[in-house]
């Protein structure tokens, strides 16, 4: 059973899971996804995965097996623990420390894959405009399916893909974790927009709108509900940031007319990064606000997209104070003259 | 000139360094540090690196030439603009920007390396207890030396060891980064510590060494003056802390007899964790207090050393959640058992 344990000082969970040792990493060793090989995410082999919890499915078709378009399945190898029931029994989950200094508690959660495509494509940015709304509609219908648990308060869905960004299977694919703790930097962001609307008596995510918008250097593609801008205090080269502008701090309340549009816009922020960076590592995640928490007015969901071309060492993983030789303006107008007229596929 | 930004959201300052994309990066992609070619650290090759700032010299050796044991140099490829003077000028040194959302200053600082040893030699931990002594001696001097600069609010010492740890140069050495502002992760911590002061009454630092002592299945090694553990809720795999017993915010301010037992324990540990891991990348980082603050009876410096075995994806990234295959008190068993009745040379 994985624990999640609070460091006292920081205030930082740590999840301690002694079972992911035993996933496959032979990749990481190679230094490179294997080519080849028999692919348990591809269809016609669900029988290769656990059961799935949600589907994009062709009419017709059967749950577990062929015609669907995006399938979510549990990790084999979770980072917690994975109950088929949502309810586990009440002690399980609340097993907590009685140390009021070591705090702990029972490493129980959901971590799910998210299968983008039915065949093996490595690539998320050459599947089209419909297979990414329907991308965004499972991650939608995910979170709103676990945020009926009452005990699981926080949801981070992410992408590792290539295997620099700690990708361990070449086909397609993002994950999910839901957890019954709210994450540091969730809680950190929570905070900064709470500071910045005490101290200004305004949305810090509006003012940042304003103020790229004002400015124009750093925005790599603008459209009506959208703002796609590489961060003014960006820690990696061609960090991008997706930004709605109308205020909301829960991803999973997001609209139909949104989804639509946030298909096309990511869709086509990917192939710019793929294009200027010659289909580098990333890692995406979605920053959203804990099911605890009702609608923020000073909290608003984004999307990160990190791409990992370059290392991190002892001076940033010490000091928190990241070095990055690319300014994001030149990031954002080299994004910006990828494509011409913002035409994608 | 770098630039150092501010995250409004976060409070997080990064290095914008456009200078820092022209040094030599071709290690990276081969993937390990070459073995053979020119050695720039090595004894008699003083002429290839910048004037030294501080030197371990034997009597009678003269400044840039040979008969050193441990020389610090200014970075070629500084993150931070570096100036031959400590003292630049004001008006380049204040220049901040006037729009308070996007706070910015200029990416003035000192970045200088520590070269360990005069041969070409990639492993720290195959260098005597003497020399160890003498790379902290080092380390002292340059934080007394710099404290001298009001202007220069705090220094990270940390180490790269292996390509896998961003290491670009085999020949073992550490760096130092002088900043004019506070890291985020050390505000973080002394706040941290500010808070459990503040709440409990005493120092953090005092409880935790009397709950590691008591529960003991986390120390790998306890001296006079030291205590060296996997911290509790460990993020990486075998993350080893060095702490002294003995109250102290500001590592330059460490005794003579500190030293002499550091450099000891110092050496210990890291050898305990070649043999364990198999020679592993790893890095290393000083906690120490801002140049700015007295002694701060809630915060204690420390060491920590992080080996490089697992990669960190976006779950990580985004989340700050850290995954750990690997209990810190199994890794404290094995780092404990690795070298029989503390024996080492």
């Amino acid at each position: 059973m994985p624990e999640l344990r609070l460091d006292p000082l920081l205030q930082r969970w740590v999840v301690i899971a002694p079972e992911r040792a035993k996933r496959p990493m032979e990749l990481h060793q190679e230094g490179r996804l294997n080519e080849v090989g028999f692919d348990p995410f591809a269809e016609g082999n669900e029988a290769h995965t656990p059961p799935e919890t949600f589907a994009v499915r062709n009419p017709g078709s059967a749950p577990n097996g062929p015609g669907w378009r995006v399938r979510v399945v549990p990790n084999r190898y979770p980072a917690l623990q994975f109950e088929d029931s949502l309810k586990p029994p009440d002690d399980l989950f609340d097993q907590r420390s009685e140390n009021p200094f070591y705090q702990q508690q029972s490493g129980w959660g959901v971590h799910e894959v998210i299968i983008e495509c039915p065949h093996n494509e490595a690539s998320l940015c050459r599947l089209s405009r419909e297979n990414f709304c329907e991308i965004i509609e499972a991650y939608q219908q995910r979170l709103l399916m676990l945020k009926q648990d009452p005990r699981l308060v926080h949801v981070t869905i992410f992408k590792n893909s290539g295997w620099q960004a700690g990708a361990s299977v070449r086909h397609t694919h993002s994950q999910l974790i839901a957890t019954p703790v709210i994450p540091m930097t969730v809680n950190q962001e929570i905070e900064g927009g709470e500071r910045y609307f005490r101290q200004q008596g305004q949305s810090l995510f509006h003012e940042l709108v304003r103020q790229e918008t004002a400015t124009g250097s750093r925005i790599v593609l603008e459209t009506h509900d959208f703002l796609v801008f590489c961060p003014y205090a960006s820690r990696f080269p061609f960090e991008t940031c997706i930004l709605p502008k109308q205020q909301k701090s829960h991803f999973e309340m997001v609209s139909p007319a949104e989804k639509e549009e946030l298909g096309g816009v990511f869709k086509n922020v990917l192939q710019r990064l793929e294009r200027v960076l010659s289909n580098p590592a990333y890692n995406y995640v979605i920053h959203t606000a804990p099911f605890t928490a009702p609608e923020l007015p000073h909290f608003r969901w984004h999307i990160e997209i990190l791409p990992r071309i370059t290392g991190v060492a002892g001076f940033e993983w010490g000091s928190g104070l990241f070095i990055n030789p690319v300014p994001p303006e030149e990031a954002a107008q080299r994004l910006r003259d990828s494509i011409s007229h913002g035409a994608t596929q």
